[in-house]
C-alpha cells in the first residue's frame, strides 16, 4: 500500500494520529530510499512536536524492527536477557554484567555500539584488551553464546536497519532529543536481538542524556511499554550521573575497574548498580531464586569473563595500554566532597583522547581520568583527587578547561540516591 | 561566518530567537548548498510550530532578497507599483489592472509566476493569447516599463533565488502553510522587483490559501510589516474568495473577462476589486488625484493593453482559443443563488485541463468554466448556470464530481462582502 509522505507530515504536524499502515510504509519507504531525507526529517520535527501515541509508537517500533530480521533464539535452550544503558560517565557495567548473569545460567546477547561525545562506547572500551574482536559473524555469535553464554560485540547491519538512517538524519536535524524517538530507536534494536528480558538502566543527571528524573522516568516508562508490547520481559531503573559511576572513565581503565569487580572488589556504586541490574536481568527470566553475588565471590563471574573474552580473540591476561602522561588534579579543600560532576568529567575524558567527535575517527585506547574519591567522601586539601591519563600531554590543558567548577567541596548539595526507582509495566 | 545548522535549528525548535546572523548564514548556506534540504526542512517545521518574531522575520526576507539582486528601477523616472494576490478561483484582476495603473501614468512592473493547484496562474492565461511570450530579456523588460508602462512576465532566476529553493522544498515536506514563511516567501520576491508601492490582495474563503478572515488578517498584517520595513509603501486589501470572482475561470475565458472589463464591460465584483486595487496602488506613489475608472471609459487602458500584449509577440486581435467539448450545468431550484463553491470551482476547472499537477504539465488554454450568475442573483430551476469547457470530454465526469454540493439557491447565507477590509502599517 502507498500513502503520500507529505499527507504523513502534514497529519502528524496538525496532531493526528497516524495509522499502523502509515507509519509501516513510511519507516520501509525511508528505509528503502523511496521517501527522501528532506520529508522525513520534517516529519521527525513534527514527532519533536507532537509526540506519537502509545499505539502510533507501537506501530512505528515495529516497522523500525521488521525493516531487520527479529532474530530468535529458542534454539539456545536457555533463558536469555540483556542490559541497555542510555549512557552515563564511567559506566562500564556491561562489562561485569554479562559475564556475571552468564554464570547465573542465563545467556547474555548484548549487541553493542561505539561512543559518540561525551560517554564512552563499550566496544571502545573492550577494544583496549589486546586482541579482543567486537566484529562476530552469526553462527560464532551463537556458538559462544551456547558454550560462553555471554557475548558482547558489535550489532550486524540487519538489526533495525531502518534506524541506522533515521539516526543519521535525527544527529544533524535537531530531532535527536525526543522521548518517542530515543525509545523506538533502543527499543527496536533491543527487541529485534531476541532476549526474553530486557533491563534498562535509564541514567538521569549533568552527563545522562536525560537531565532531570522526570524526563528520565518518562523514557523509562515509554521503553517499557514497547519492550511489554512486543512479548520482552522489561524492567527499567532510573539511576543517577549527577556524578560518574565507579572511579574510572575512558577505556582500558574502565576495563580495569570492571575486572576488580569480577575479582570480587571494585568500587562500592559500580557493584551495588552490578547486582541490581543482574537481580533484575535474572528475575525477568523467573531466576529470582539465584543471588548474583555469590558468582562474583565464588570467581565464575570471572571465568566466563575470562572465557569471554578469548572467544573473541582477547588475551585476558595481557596488560593493558597504558598512558605517557599523567596529570594529578588535587582536592580544592578539605570537607565532604558534594560535587563532581558527571558531565564535566565526561568532556574531559573525550578531550583526554578516549571519545571521538566524528564515526570515522580513532579512539585511544589508555586516555581516561582515575579519581580517589566520589561525592558523599572526606578528602584532604592537597591530595591527588583525580588523574588524568592521555598519549597527547598537548590534550591535558583542554581537559583541565573542562574540569572548571566540576569538583565542589563541602558545600550541602545532597546528592541523587543510587538507585532513584523502578519501573515496570 | 560560520554557524552550526543542528544550532540555528535547535534554537528555533526550543523557541528562541534566532539572531540576524544566524539567518542570513543559514539562508545563504542553503542556497549554496552548503547546508542540505534535510537541515532546512527540519527547520522550516521548526518555524510552522515556533513562528518569527518580526525582526526574525525581517532578517529572513532580507536574506531572501540578499540571494539574489534588488532591482532598480528609479532610472524609470517615474513612480512605480505592483500588485501580488494570494491567489484565487478567477482571480485575473492582474490582466486589467497592469494596463490600467499604466494608462494612469505609474509603471507596473509585474513578475508573475504559473498556477499550480486549483488557482491559475497569470502567465498560464496571457499564454492562451496567440503569440504572447511570458519571458522577457532584462533590457526588452526595461525599454517596455518605459515606453508601454506594464509588462507582465516571468520572474528570472535572479529574483531572491533562495525563495525557488525553499519553496520546492516546502510543497514536499508540509511546510507550505506557515504565515511568516508565505509571508517572506511572496515579500522576497515583491521587494526584490523594485516597485516604489505595492499593493496586496490577501483572499479569505473557501477559494483561498487561507480559508478564514482571521489567519488572512494575519498574513496581511505580516507582509504590509515587510514591505514597509523593506521601504516599500504596502497596502493589503482582504478580499472575499468563498466564491469565484467574476464569471470565468480558466485561462482564456479569463483574457476574453479581463478584455471586457478593459472595454468598460465586465462582472461588477470583478471591476469593482480591479478598480480598488488600482485606487490602492495609485494612493501608494501619491496620486489619490487619479480615478482609474476614467481610464476604463475612455479607452486609455485598453490601449496599454493592446501594446503591452503586442510587445510581448501577442496579436490582441487574434480569436482565442476554443473548447472543442462544452457542458452546461443547470441550476438546481429558482431562487437566490447563495452559495458558489470557489474551492469546487477551482478544483473543477482544474481538473478539465487548466491548471496542472506538476510544474511540468502543460495547460490547456481553452480549458475552463464559465457562469451566469453569482451569488445573491435570482436564478430559475433549469437555466443554463455552469458552462464547462475542455478539450477532452473525458475530463468532465470528474469536473462534475468536484462540483458537488457547490451550488446553493436560497438558503440564506450572508456572503462576504467583496472588500473585507483595508490593512495599512
Amino acid at each position: 500500500m502507498t500513502f503520500d509522505a507529505i499527507d504523513v507530515i502534514r497529519t502528524k504536524r496538525d496532531g493526528g494520529r497516524l495509522s499502523a499502515e502509515q507509519i509501516r510504509w513510511v519507516v520501509d519507504a525511508h528505509t528503502r530510499g523511496v521517501v527522501p531525507d528532506e520529508q522525513v526529517s520534517a516529519l521527525l520535527m513534527a514527532v519533536f512536536f507532537r509526540g506519537m501515541a502509545p499505539d502510533e509508537l507501537a506501530a512505528w517500533t515495529q516497522a523500525m524492527i521488521d525493516s531487520g530480521e527479529r532474530k530468535d533464539l529458542s534454539a539456545l535452550g536457555r533463558p536469555t536477557a540483556d542490559k541497555h544503558s542510555t549512557g552515563g560517565v564511567g559506566d562500564k557495567t556491561t562489562l561485569p554484567l554479562a559475564p556475571l548473569v552468564a554464570a547465573c545460567g542465563v545467556a547474555v546477547p548484548q549487541l553493542s555500539g561505539r561512543g559518540l561525545g561525551h560517554t564512552g562506547g563499550t566496544l571502545d572500551k573492550l577494544e583496549s584488551i589486546p586482541g579482543w574482536r567486537a566484529d562476530v559473524h552469526e553462527e560464532a555469535y551463537l556458538a559462544q553464546l551456547r558454550e560462553v553464554g555471554a557475548v558482547i560485540c558489535a550489532a550486524g547491519h540487519d538489526l533495525a536497519p531502518a534506524d541506522k538512517k533515521l539516526y543519521a538524519l535525527r544527529d544533524v536535524t535537531g530531532t535527536v532529543e525526543s522521548i518517542p524517538l530515543i525509545a523506538s530507536s533502543i527499543m527496536s534494536k533491543k527487541i529485534a536481538e531476541g532476549a526474553d528480558a530486557l533491563v534498562l538502566d535509564v541514567k538521569t543527571g549533568s552527563g545522562a542524556f536525560m537531565k532531570d528524573p522526570a524526563s528520565s522516568r518518562e523514557l523509562a516508562r515509554t521503553m517499557v511499554g514497547l519492550g511489554e508490547a512486543a512479548g520482552v520481559r522489561t524492567v527499567a531503573l532510573v539511576t543517577a550521573m549527577d556524578r560518574p559511576l565507579g572511579r574510572a572513565a575512558g577505556n582500558a581503565v574502565e576495563v580495569a575497574e570492571s575486572v576488580e569487580v569480577l575479582a570480587g572488589g571494585g568500587p562500592a556504586d559500580l557493584v551495588e548498580l552490578t547486582l541490581a541490574l543482574a537481580r533484575e536481568m535474572l528475575a525477568g527470566v523467573g531466576r529470582d531464586d539465584v543471588d548474583p553475588a555469590d558468582a562474583l565471590r565464588d570467581g565464575r563471574a570471572m571465568d566466563v569473563w575470562r572465557r569471554m573474552v578469548a572467544a573473541q580473540g582477547g588475551d585476558p591476561d595481557a596488560p593493558l595500554p597504558q598512558p605517557a602522561e599523567r596529570h594529578v588534579v588535587t582536592a580544592p579543600a578539605t570537607g565532604t566532597l558534594t560535587r563532581l560532576d558527571a558531565y564535566a568529567l565526561g568532556v574531559a575524558t573525550w578531550r583526554l583522547g578516549a571519545g571521538r567527535a566524528r564515526k570515522e575517527d580513532p579512539v585511544s585506547a589508555a586516555a581516561g581520568i582515575t579519581w580517589t574519591a566520589t561525592v558523599g567522601e572526606r578528602v584532604t586539601e592537597g591530595q591527588p583527587l583525580l588523574e588524568l591519563q592521555t598519549d597527547d600531554a598537548a590534550r591535558i590543558p583542554r581537559a583541565l578547561e573542562a574540569l572548571a567548577g566540576a569538583i565542589g567541596v563541602d558545600t550541602p548539595d545532597e546528592p541523587l540516591p543510587l538507585v532513584l526507582e523502578r519501573i515496570t509495566a
